[in-house]
């Protein structure tokens, strides 16, 4: 068993395992301005960056939420921290469980499920399996995650609540912002938070005229100005193979 | 080409391919039980065990059944002895169709399930490919399969019916319980399903009544006594990080 | 960077990037004859041949369509072939995106969905990712995909357009009927279709024959006459394991 | 925490965690008959069957082994139950790790190695990963993984000790004969030992005879008649395409 | 079992089997001139095409050949076309085996090298797997494979020889060029052999002084101008982060 | 294209595509005393962290290095940002290439290893592909990656030097340490190197204690203590099963 290792006597070394009772959060009313945009639009809005990966997938369709990261970091098979991590959640936060290595367990269900709706908590993102589904869906508490599994867990192994996690080689921090719909899941770190909603607005605006000119049969060719471009790169046009 | 090889005069080698008439099931009274709890709680009740895992998913939504497993071993890519399953299927069968090597065909579709709903079989798990899904949904056939696929098959290569096979690092037995919903399948040991039943019957009034101290409020952290032995693994409780 | 190289005057090199304009489509009343038909059965009727493979799934579900492949090969997480492709879409028309390497980004979204609508293509079928999936079975624009993915693209690569281009280790040609459904995606080639149209109906009749029979719980193995194949092969009836 | 649960007094519960003293070991002169044959051949020889899967590659080259399976059950991440093995390990012992859900840590390093080189232990066989494998090479210990990997452990979590495990869909019993080598591994069944060393050393003889032949120059096609096998499933010879 | 089907009389249909007698090669002195090269500047001179993927790796390390195509098509698990293969080929081939859906199978072995080596063919590549890697080392009979497996298979379905196959999404055509090296293979088609040649030798020329200025410390950014690229494209350079 | 964007003068956003020139080391002898730790020791020592994953594979064996990482991060197929990364490697580092998105190509070649050579630097960690494995092998360069692969790049898109960058979901900073060997990659931070190093020779000490008591036959089982913990979880010593 690994015991905790302190540098100095006022802070846990790194390797140690920790739960940090307090997060600084974005404000909730970004958050709840960033919810409805959607993933895409968000991800493509702060240079591409914060997708969790294809490998997180929703257990239902069609909800679009947004949440305060409050993070669990597991050991596989193992969902004590989870337990841990539940009083420290409230109105308005959505859990992130990541695994320590690859898990497919079903890490999570309809009692945990209850638990966290009792303190508010908007969904679930999780790098490992969850189960109950078809109750998760009736209760209405979204879950993105890696698997769908039966396969039990232990309550045995020692890990972290509220550290930056990995999901998906990406670091989520607790306070940052996680962003859900049916393409997957974005995280916005809380101090770009503000400034996300600006450049996503900011998109919005432009994606709504770009998209009327395409209806109306304009080219992204033209109006990206890639014409020029693709010959600049040395492509051919002709008019048969 | 194999042939048969019988190591005594009455009985046929391991390793010889064998049609089995006669299946031990269990009791349909127990199975009707069994079905309606949802593999998540029989897979705990009965010691973590008997989930096929992740990979086989259900074709359709919301569906939970239980039936009595009738066995195919194929070919990968030949789907000859779900042909021969198919007349030794009885009211209230399953059938579960496993590979000799991983296989992405699609080995079942419409034909195959008019013909087993014929017979009264409830439904199919396979770990290959199944076709033909909208079909199966409009005629209410659920499936639990590792692919959807178009491609075809051969019926050129020999196999057995009704001997155990091997799904996901799990043995089924013919007469096994396959229990089937949105979670994937959970296998209920012929002999264990009466005990597996009660059980299961008490792990879900045990649930039912964690579910409402949970909705109410309380952690499972101080239900399950979880505070000790996090202190006592070594993890440490800090306001910040 | 990659210079167009030509062996003759007249025709570019095999490696060359090129963008063709002209394409010899299948007639569309064909096309239009093969969509209702549905994958598994015209797979099935041209000889098991031309399935793309189940990691192409489609993003909605109860969509059955076909249309003209117009083809764009793209550099891995680059879009710009697929701006290049549009123009040279036409009503009745299905794109066809493949990648000279696997890549999971989010390629095709809203916008480009709303392009292609404007010049009545029918839908998307593509190895990598796409995005706004919500917005996209809101517009009634289907598509099928290896991945639903954020994860955004650049637009710096050449590529081309209507060039052969393999997916899932099929070879799809521009102008060759795309036929999808919930059970993925089936190429027929243009020469073929017509033959393609007879087998298949050729088929639909017998299936429908076939279907009627095994309802009425008819076996298979007597109508295909497999039980003199599978003692051929060797293998044995027991009562009893 | 699992509780042991035993169905009547004298034997525990299936799903108890036990750790079995005895194993019915295979006679070591039999495993020493079959180690030099190779799996190819003795896979091959029982009626292609206890292959374990292409995913178990040796860390070495040119070692081909046997021994008698002791087999440990082990819950991802842990491996409390390797430890619990070692002291039941024998001269001619081979170890077998299993786990309850896929693990890709590094469960074995040069420590225990030493421990069971202490003991006469021929290798290892494990579905997780090893580590420490260029001291595993230098001290001459083979092992068969799914992963090499740094990955560490916790000994935290039940399991058990020479229960009949499964690794790539295929059973493994204490006292089995694995046979390794640098295509894998197989086992062999303890009550097919005997059985297996005739039929393995039947099949050596007829393919050194087979070897004379195809390397004079004759054709399988005709030494095995598939000429005729190949026209009656319809192939046709064709001088062009 | 499919009938072969005949479009004209004179001419298979492409969903027939059929075995293809004669092969166009390319010249023997066009293929060993290109064997030295090594796949990596092959690759690189003919445009960036015909690698195979990396999912095909030797069996061996450090040998270099290329040979003229012969090529099987074979079902899953079904070895019986390299069979139908083997007498034709001839001196300066290698053989490429495809599946016509993914295999994990041992499909080949020594007694097939040594009917292969009797011919003069070079070595094998295949999508699936291969057995008796330890002896065809010692024979010195080249393998690139998927997989190394001991799974034995059948000789049951029928398949093509010499007609078009792909593997990787690559196609291979009988009579192309097959460059095998360590970093995998590579497909150089049979009329662009000559031009292949010419581009390779040129690139290797180019290589050779472009290698000596970086290995006097000359930077790549500066001879192949990227630094003015890297700013156009918008990357800053800064002193700190 | 997107453009570098500044939420402040002084400073460029996290989106935006850096070069930073300046990279503060770990002082080269803490470097050069942990590389012959070997991870697996130096991975448990600090807590088991650090671990690169086991997808990332020497291309050769028996290697063991550490360096201070200079980091790049480029886009799928684009290696274009390792070109830019040359120029700012000097003596005693490693160079560590991440992706925006996987990638299978062989970004990375001799001609490169011949640049990196000239400065002095000791190796690569790439979570893409490699090719001219043999060469590299022979010029003594070693490698680290994910695949081996021909598959070309283009040098056509933006990404950055020496950020921070994150590999198999662990973090990698400029200026960590990177240690390599049979094993895999295990990063050190570089403000913990000094710290590594103490633990991890405390370990090796420790290690070589408890290697020479089980090589003596004593168990870990009693050395450990886990007799005690094992009957506290429940686990059942029987004779039989």
């Amino acid at each position: 068993m690994k015991d905790p290792i302190a540098m100095t006597d006022s802070k846990p070394h790194p390797s140690a395992n920790v739960v940090v009772r307090h997060v600084d959060r974005t404000p909730v009313e970004l958050v709840d301005q960033l919810a409805p945009i959607g993933t895409a639009t968000v991800h493509e809005a702060i240079g591409r960056r914060g997708f969790l990966g294809p490998h997180l997938r929703p257990i239902q369709q069609g909800v679009r939420i947004a949440g305060n990261a409050v993070t669990a970091l597991c050991h596989p098979g193992d969902n004590l921290m989870i337990h841990a991590a539940v009083e420290l959640c409230q109105e308005g936060d959505l859990l992130v469980v990541a695994n320590t290595a690859p898990s497919n367990h079903g890490m999570f269900g309809d009692l945990l499920a209850g638990s966290l709706m009792a303190r508010g908590v908007r969904g679930l993102v999780i790098d490992a399996g969850v189960r109950d589904t078809s109750d998760l869906r009736r209760m209405g508490f979204p879950v993105w995650s890696q698997y769908v599994s039966c396969q039990g867990t232990v309550k045995a192994s020692p890990g972290s609540v509220n550290v930056p996690v990995m999901l998906g080689q990406q670091v989520v921090r607790p306070g940052d912002v996680v962003c859900c719909d049916d393409d997957g899941v974005v995280i916005v770190a809380r101090d770009e938070a503000a400034w996300a909603l600006e450049q996503s607005n900011n998109r919005l605006a432009k994606e709504e005229a770009t998209r009327r000119r395409l209806e109306a049969g304009e080219l992204g060719l033209d109006m990206y100005g890639l014409r020029a471009k693709l010959e600049e790169l040395g492509v051919v046009w002709v008019d048969h193979l």
